[in-house]
């Protein structure tokens, strides 16, 4: 899978920023390839590049149309499939990381074959898994893990995987979900395995390297998420993490989606630590990573000291702050 | 999905008993729906119900005609097509817990579609799940989880089904694979479900119901097992289990096909309710079963009594002692 760039960022009718995090994600990490973003009406997201119709974002060389919204459950509205037909009339190529696939429209089929231009469903993979086997492997393997959904994990990993680049050490991102496979270019969108292979993908996705080699994972969900827990699970036994780091947004109460109370990062270090040791015995909470955007530096200031004085580890805010504190700790 | 019965179960050429155990569970668990088997030439099992042609089922009433017996690699041998045609023929519907789709062969798909039949691959769920909310609901769900894959789960979800059908209480049992499917009629294979959506599946498996309602439900891998423990948690908050029985193999050191130590019963216990409480927080242990097929009468008494000392619950083999000990907590 090679996705051609550059893209245009559709964002529909993304409710909110957090909607639009497919699409922020790759604007943020790969600005050059964000040529412009398409809105439709009633869309309260803004990704701040350029806003392109079709035609426009054709004219200036898009290659690919890339859905950069979400929607509860991945399921992919109808009301998308006009303004997808005509992206493929102007000759792009579609990358989608919903559940629902492209081709399930046939329409979308039609005008692709038409006009020539390939569709991706990055969040599905054809490729067929082994069960997990839990066995011990060479390499080193840093997992982003989280109080809740939504909370910076991949933020995390791809800020660690820049950090550690900086240092000349090596090091692979490897991604998880949807917007981590369109920014790396590779891996595997783990929620949309079968149940019985996620732990054997995991391994799949993080096989066996040498011992100053680091894999930086993408985690998904949460552990305390009642959706979710089941594929946060699996993503730890199969990834094996010699090293974890706990990802927080401390104006939450409850879980994305859910009425479940947010988890405590205490319980987060506690139980991941626990069920991580199944896998690999010597697992270890390296860091503490906060989004505070919703805080003023003050504010933030204030929190990131407070978790310090409770835990003896790094804690950051990686946009604010970096995440050299943690990579320090994996260097000594 | 509500599979009709009564059945004829095919057997094919089953090498051995083992072969057969998805048929012999069928019998075993719902004899009033086993009208027949059907064996072929070569065939070294036997469910010592009575032996039937296609002709001779359809015309005593068979609804069903269920493959009850495993192959390799839980491929559906080309060989077998001319007698599962003959059943469609007969009017009979299919159902088969086989790796491989009927829907794979064309001459089973045209002639379900000439006779009207149905087609299950209980193995396979196309039902489209929503992510689940982890919201409270009314009425009572009971797990069966595991020290390990292949303890007795299914078993012992079974024995408390039938022992509280005995009391007149209000009972279902929630098949969660292929066997339990079957014996069931109906059912989710969750270890096919698509990761992010084991959670809700489980929830739509055991929706809510009265206050004086048990849905029992068949557990599946372990909390501590490698390769499946997303499954089990994924199984665990969908479910929101009031209670639960731990299953365990006295004589195993490693789990099912990896290396890594058999879980403790106390950790199960632990693990379980710490993990349970996300989606209901009075989720409590209300037993042990224990499968000491392998110990004689005086060591499985010695073992039953050992661990009865170290846990206040109802500890029992469901073969050997039956359940009762254990539906007696649920009812005080």
């Amino acid at each position: 899978m090679e996705i051609e760039t550059p893209y245009l960022i559709f964002i529909g009718d993304a409710k909110d920023a957090l909607a639009a995090k497919t699409g922020q994600g790759i604007v943020d990490w790969r600005p050059t390839w964000s040529l412009g973003q398409l809105r439709l009406e009633n869309c309260r997201a803004d990704l701040h590049i350029p806003d392109m119709t079709v035609a426009e974002a054709a004219t200036a060389g898009a290659k690919t149309f890339v859905i950069g919204t979400v929607s509860p459950g991945g399921t992919l509205p109808e009301s998308w499939i006009p303004v997808i037909v005509s992206a493929l009339e102007a000759g792009l190529d579609i990358a989608s990381g919903m559940h629902t696939r492209l081709r399930e429209f046939p329409a979308v089929v039609a005008a692709a074959e038409k006009h020539g231009c390939k569709l991706y469903d990055v969040r599905h993979c054809d490729l067929q898994f082994g069960t997990g086997n839990g066995t011990a492997r060479a390499g080193n393997r840093l997992l982003t893990v989280g109080t809740d959904c939504s909370v910076g994990k991949k933020y995390t990993a791809l800020a660690i995987e820049r950090e550690m680049r900086k240092r000349a050490m090596k090091v692979d991102f490897r991604a998880t979900g949807q917007t981590g496979i369109l920014i790396a270019g590779g891996g595997i969108a783990i929620d949309a395995v079968v149940a019985d292979f996620i732990a054997g993908a995991c391994e799949y996705l993080t096989p066996e390297n040498s011992d100053d080699h680091w894999d930086i994972v993408e985690g998904q969900g949460s552990l305390f998420h009642p959706s979710f827990a089941g594929v946060s699970l699996g993503l730890l036994h199969g990834t094996q993490p010699n090293a974890f780091v706990v990802c927080h947004e401390p104006t939450r109460t409850t879980m994305r989606n859910v009425d479940t109370p947010i988890a405590s990062v205490e319980d987060v270090i506690e139980q991941t630590t626990a069920l991580g040791r199944l896998t690999n015995p010597v697992v270890r909470c390296v860091g503490i990573a906060v989004n505070t955007a919703s805080l003023d530096d003050s504010q933030s200031a204030t929190y990131l000291e407070g978790l310090q004085r409770r835990f003896e580890l790094p804690v950051t805010d990686p946009m604010r702050r970096g995440v050299a504190s943690i990579v320090d700790v994996l260097t000594r």
